[in-house]
């Protein structure tokens, strides 16, 4: 089969790799359907973070189980199912709790020894504990498919940043960074009832996004000056919650500037450098809390999903570049180069 | 009158000053009963928080009201009454969430132009939103009204840690600092249904103390040891919740360290050093929370007080040293070289 590999730091490739099989007999292989890029993924390939030459790399995928396992119980072939962006066994404490991401047999897509999403195929571990099934007639809505693909990272991204930036009725939330993450934030936001959802962002592109995601303002203005006119928009407060979806020392500095005292800062930007961009001394004497890290996804699909079926929300205007297989070297150009906001892979 | 004085690091002196008086309609005057030295004022007198010479100090007491402003109309000559570290106008959205320490017409005891704790009497501005009442009789009770000291900060800085430490009925507890407010927080989080409380420490005077408020495990050792310790006890896992009494960069990365995944930091150490303890990345990964700062204790006080009136929690035995205002350099001295866990002040 075809699949995307890292070689170094923009070098990404389409190779013939060793077929997807069943190995253990949790496991089953989906064939992809839809799979996508990820912001984080730019890090490694930026070199930003390592990678081993020839790794697999893509986290985000949705597709037709293709073989299962002797002892997959939930999945049979011609499922259409989602994958979450870790794997996990669905039965540790951890699991049980909604906090997959910290199960103990569980990974990462395209770390080294396993498949990653970029590619036509992928050997699911603990596929009853992984995978969430969806319903067969999706596979034919071209737009439905793509909206829920997003369940596979950003929506449930930006719901976990929205959960930990405390969104309620009522809030007053700000959100720091106009990537797809960011956006689904806002979506996230909205859907928890939030009443007012300022977006920092000077894309159009972005920004336009972020208002069909039910943004009610959008700043343009950066550093000091966002938090000027974030702290304007609010009376001088500041926001009750901020999505925080960079991982920056700069976007840090900004998110604890424009929080409210008593606030939290979802944050669910991978950390690069975001630490030294936390005032504690700040955050101590306002009583900001900060609340996030690798979101649980698993956890959220089945919340998110009937949602996303019945058109409540739709993550799906992310997606602004469609590229097949071999256009995954110049769709992560396109989006380290900021051309395309989330390019969808149909291999 | 006479009151505590810093002129400069490990220059405390006991000086005439000035009588408190009502100087606005909404001050009242207060003659000190209790006072006490707090592990937070050891930042001044070590010269690690500045200082202008001849600033007072002190901002934990209770006392008797001496004199009310006009516009003063709960509490009246005789009142027996317990402040809270902050004063705070009782009138602003942060007064009425709750949040007093953000008051912007609030301010701390022993701040530039203001009484402290530490003298005969205090000058008390914004009193209706500042002062709790007492009963009367408590004042003849000399354990009691030790006891109701503690609600002044750390009996509710103690609770904010054990509430930012997500503390619920089952729940298994770390604390980190063998002070006044990491055991108040072992009090707190027994109060909250803790079933299992590790403190943290190695001096006998002050885990017992722990033992007595509900620890259920004491870990002596330090470092990674500590960190080795708590996970042993805790099926590998860490605790739930961590509370973190101390502010600097060991005891920060300890409570990374013995926090579960999942799992959150309730923080009310002054933060001296703390960020750089941090370790977002750790902290991302394992979805650990960081809640806390600066305790608004203005809003716990009415939580609390019924529970120390009849006996239920009883915060005294932090104070291991009764000294009279002439004794207060010394109960400095005595603290600084942890002799005395904690000082109380009958002026």
């Amino acid at each position: 089969m075809r699949a995307t590999t890292i070689h170094a730091p923009f070098d990404m490739r389409v190779e013939d790799v060793p077929d997807a099989v069943v190995q253990d007999p949790t496991d089953v292989v989906v064939r992809v359907l839809r799979a996508c890029v990820c912001g984080s993924d730019l890090w490694a390939y930026r070199g930003e973070s390592a990678r081993q030459p020839g790794q697999r790399i893509g986290h985000e995928f949705l597709g037709i189980v293709e073989a299962a396992g002797a002892d997959v119980s939930g999945f049979a072939a011609g499922d259409l199912v989602v994958a979450p962006f870790v794997w996990s066994d669905g039965t540790c404490d951890y699991c049980a709790e909604g906090l997959q991401t910290s199960c103990p047999r569980g990974g990462f897509w395209g770390s080294v020894g396993s498949d990653g999403g970029q590619g036509e195929a992928v050997r699911v571990p603990f596929a009853d504990g992984t995978l969430v099934k969806l319903p067969a007639d999706a596979a034919s809505d071209d737009r439905l498919l793509t909206a829920l693909l997003a369940l596979s990272d950003v929506m449930g991204t930006g719901h976990h940043a929205a959960l930990g930036a405390g969104v309620k009725p009522g809030s007053t939330v700000a959100v720091v960074g106009d990537g797809a993450v960011g956006l689904c934030g806002v979506l996230a936001a909205k859907r928890l009832g939030a009443e007012r959802i300022i977006a920092l962002g000077r894309h159009a592109a972005r920004t336009d996004i972020a208002r069909l995601f039910g943004a009610t303002d959008v700043v343009a203005e950066r550093g000091e000056a966002a938090e000027a006119a974030v702290r304007e928009l609010t009376g001088g407060q500041g926001a009750h919650g901020v999505i925080e979806a960079v991982g920056t020392e700069q976007s840090m500095r900004t998110a604890v500037a424009i929080a409210r005292d008593g606030g939290s800062i979802g944050y669910v930007g991978v950390p690069h450098g975001s630490g030294t961009g936390l005032d504690l001394s700040v955050m101590f004497d306002r009583n900001i809390a900060l609340r996030g890290g690798v979101a649980p996804v698993r956890a959220y699909i089945p919340e998110l999903l009937p949602d996303v079926l019945d058109g409540t929300i739709d993550p799906s205007p992310v997606f602004d570049l469609t590229v097949g297989l071999d256009g995954v070297p110049g769709g992560y150009k396109a989006m380290d180069e900021r051309t395309a906001l989330k390019v969808l892979v149909t291999p």
